[in-house]
């Protein structure tokens, strides 16, 4: 065992590879180099792995935050070559091998990218400064202390407009997220809200999700998308597609209406009086790729070869969120993949696999995303499901999306304790975390 | 029904009942209230009730905040007489019977002031500006992030003196929150956080209580303090008597030490190394009642008559950490009672009897405390009780403390949760809610 230059003690000449992020694609990364010849150190900015598929339910008080976040380092006790850091990293020297973060410089040999994606505004600042994204644990408590500080104030608001204002609630993209967010805010107001507000009215609350294009979730059928459409409304959700916002000053959101059945597309501009919006119709790879200077896809993502490198620099592999990919291994024409967790979590798995071929000398391996399918809930006993060519809808598809998700989590605790809260909620018609912190 | 100047419907003639302050007085005075001729005005800062004894907990990421807040519109659903407000009083008009807060302006004709306590730092600006106060939800989280930042930082520090400091936590104040506090910091440390870090040394990891008295916990027989030292020792705590916090810049406790022994007391400054210090060394009444105008008793307390009254405004009630009973009601000399939950939840229910005797022409009933006893856990298995006469130590002390403390908390839903995560800790050696958030 020797000493590398910043002092941690690590065997001589072993392969020293760093991966950025601890999300789904850092995390099954680490794992699957436990027994590889190599020393891993993990990065991430906090010191937990955030479930995010969940954050809107912190966000909708019905879960708190520890249930959803696990300490990287329990995760990783076990696993003897990796060593775990919080750090930020500002910036990366490909040239040089090696990491510029907040805490000094740390060299690798070989990185995995793994540092997911961020909230895109499309350089809408107002929108930016004012509007409420749900990419982290900290966006998720801001966003649930501010939806029920609305109800709060307009409990002791005189003027009716204002009240009016602080009892819409705008999301914006009819992406899973979005769907998601809009259902449980819808029933977070309706089955719960209503009871600790006997004096307000709750008649003119209005939920209204805004699509810019002319239908929801992208990876659904169309018959599922629709059925989501209908079961929205049923739970008292506007929906309206062909409405793109192009403002928000914190009272009001400006929108661009795109009215469909003309034979000529007419668009007009509109207000909405509104004192909330929820930013989920756009996602982009990190900034922190943005200082790489290679070539980069739509929304900043990296161009990575079928085997995940960067292809000027072989020792970079870039995965989930921050990578495009170019072609889908086959050889087929250009596709985007979708960010979501599943294409990261696959993609670790071939990056991991492709270092040890590397270090044993054998080829490289392609990488082939195998749709798992997708899955999104409305709410009470209402979900959408797709799995390769079965399609699910309603209390089936929603009992699959709880067991999914149950089952995804990492924890025996945190499962137990999500379950308890879901069958409690699910009772006594509930949500316990409404704490304005 | 008609309206009054503020728009809420009230019964004509029905008088007003504000009270100031959701803690354990303010929620026992308003539930005390609930059948009395009386239109009831609850009022708080925040939106939930906290469960302060165990704030502890969620500060050595044991417990997550909503275990021990209980929403405050869910605590009186079913009270039809109470409306409850979110907002912050800013004075106390007493000869215009009404209070300015931040949401405008609520008149009254009777008041409970129960707006409890706050951190009193007797002037040592320093140690407010540096230290870890430990009265709110916010001072709670506050404090788990930076322990546990501590740690990540001390696991990148190269200085061995600086990596000392960051791995040393005093505790100001020997009372039962220094003791808890003490006690549960260096369980997460040694049993939890050792296994987290493998690459650190934790044998030079150092809590240290420090106390100005020459015993712990003023409220016990001293049997129960000496064995409470002893099991503090046990549990890698050092007590130190006699010291007294003199300044704290972030980086270094300076302290005043009292040399016990000598005929003549000599004392002498030290400085100790410690990038934490936690401040249990002292309460006060909110500054609120400063603005009174009224007689004050020790801690800033206002005085109150044997009915509980401010003498010059008998419609003003004052309950709890924010009230000072010159007498015990008995007649016998001017006695402080205990800044805790026992004594503001009697003067609560005495409060609220008076308010209802006033109102049906009865005489006003005097105040007189029965001390309940006192509890206090050092950490597993390890407790000390007095109650009435009896004395408990060790694992018995420990089960009525966990059994008293899980019948205390508000909502079934609360108590389920915090009993799986004790039985979950006690039996792994772990602490869940460790995030950095």
């Amino acid at each position: 065992m020797g000493q590398t230059l910043d002092g941690t003690a690590v065997g001589i000449g072993v392969p020293r590879v760093v991966i950025i992020g601890a999300g789904f694609g850092g995390l099954r990364a680490a794992r699957a180099l436990a027994n590889a010849p190599v020393n891993v150190m993990l990065l991430d900015r906090t010191n937990y792995h955030l479930f995010q598929p969940l954050l809107y339910q912190v966000a909708t008080a019905g879960l708190s935050p520890d249930e959803i976040a696990y300490p990287v380092r329990a995760i990783f006790r076990k696993q003897k070559n990796l060593e775990f850091r919080m750090t930020e990293v500002q910036q990366v020297d490909l040239a040089g091998r090696r990491l510029l973060t907040n805490t000094g410089e740390i060299p690798y040999d070989t990185l995995i990218l793994a540092a997911g994606g961020e909230t895109n505004y499309f350089g809408l600042d107002s929108v930016a400064r004012n509007s409420f994204g749900l990419k982290s644990l900290a966006d998720a408590t801001r966003l649930r202390n501010h939806i029920l500080r609305m109800f709060e104030l307009a409990a002791q608001e005189s003027s009716p407009e204002k009240c009016l204002a602080m009892r819409t609630f705008v999301i914006a993209g009819g992406g899973p997220t979005g769907v998601e967010c809009a259902g449980a805010i819808s029933e977070l107001i309706r089955l719960v809200l209503a009871k600790d507000y006997p004096r307000l009215n709750f008649d003119d609350v209005r939920v209204i999700l805004l699509e810019g294009t002319g239908r929801l979730l992208p990876g659904m059928p169309d018959r599922l998308a629709n059925a989501t459409v209908e079961k929205l409304k049923q739970k008292h959700v506007e929906v309206r597609f062909g409405a793109q916002v192009t403002g928000f000053d914190g009272t009001q959101v400006t929108l661009k209406v795109q009215d469909a059945g003309g034979a000529v597309p007419d668009s007009r501009n509109e207000t909405l009086p509104a004192c909330t919006l929820i930013w989920a119709a756009g996602v982009r790879a990190v900034q922190l790729v943005d200082s790489l200077g290679v070539k980069q896809g739509s929304q900043g993502r990296v161009l990575v070869n079928s085997c995940l490198q960067i292809p000027e620099h072989p020792e970079v592999f870039v995965i989930g969120d921050a990578a495009f990919l170019s072609t889908n291994g086959d050889g087929s024409k250009p596709v985007p993949l979708p960010m979501v967790a599943p294409v990261a979590m696959q993609q670790a798995a071939v990056a991991a696999e492709n270092i040890q071929r590397h270090l044993a000398g054998k080829p490289l391996k392609d990488f082939v995303y195998k749709d798992p399918g997708s899955l999104a809930t409305i709410g009470r006993n209402a979900a959408v499901a797709r799995l390769g060519r079965w399609e699910f809808k309603g209390f089936i598809a929603w009992v699959l999306w709880l067991v999914v998700h149950i089952l995804q989590l990492i924890g025996f605790r945190n499962r137990l304790v999500v379950m308890i809260n879901w069958v409690w909620d699910y009772l006594f018609y509930d949500r316990a975390v409404r704490l304005i912190e």
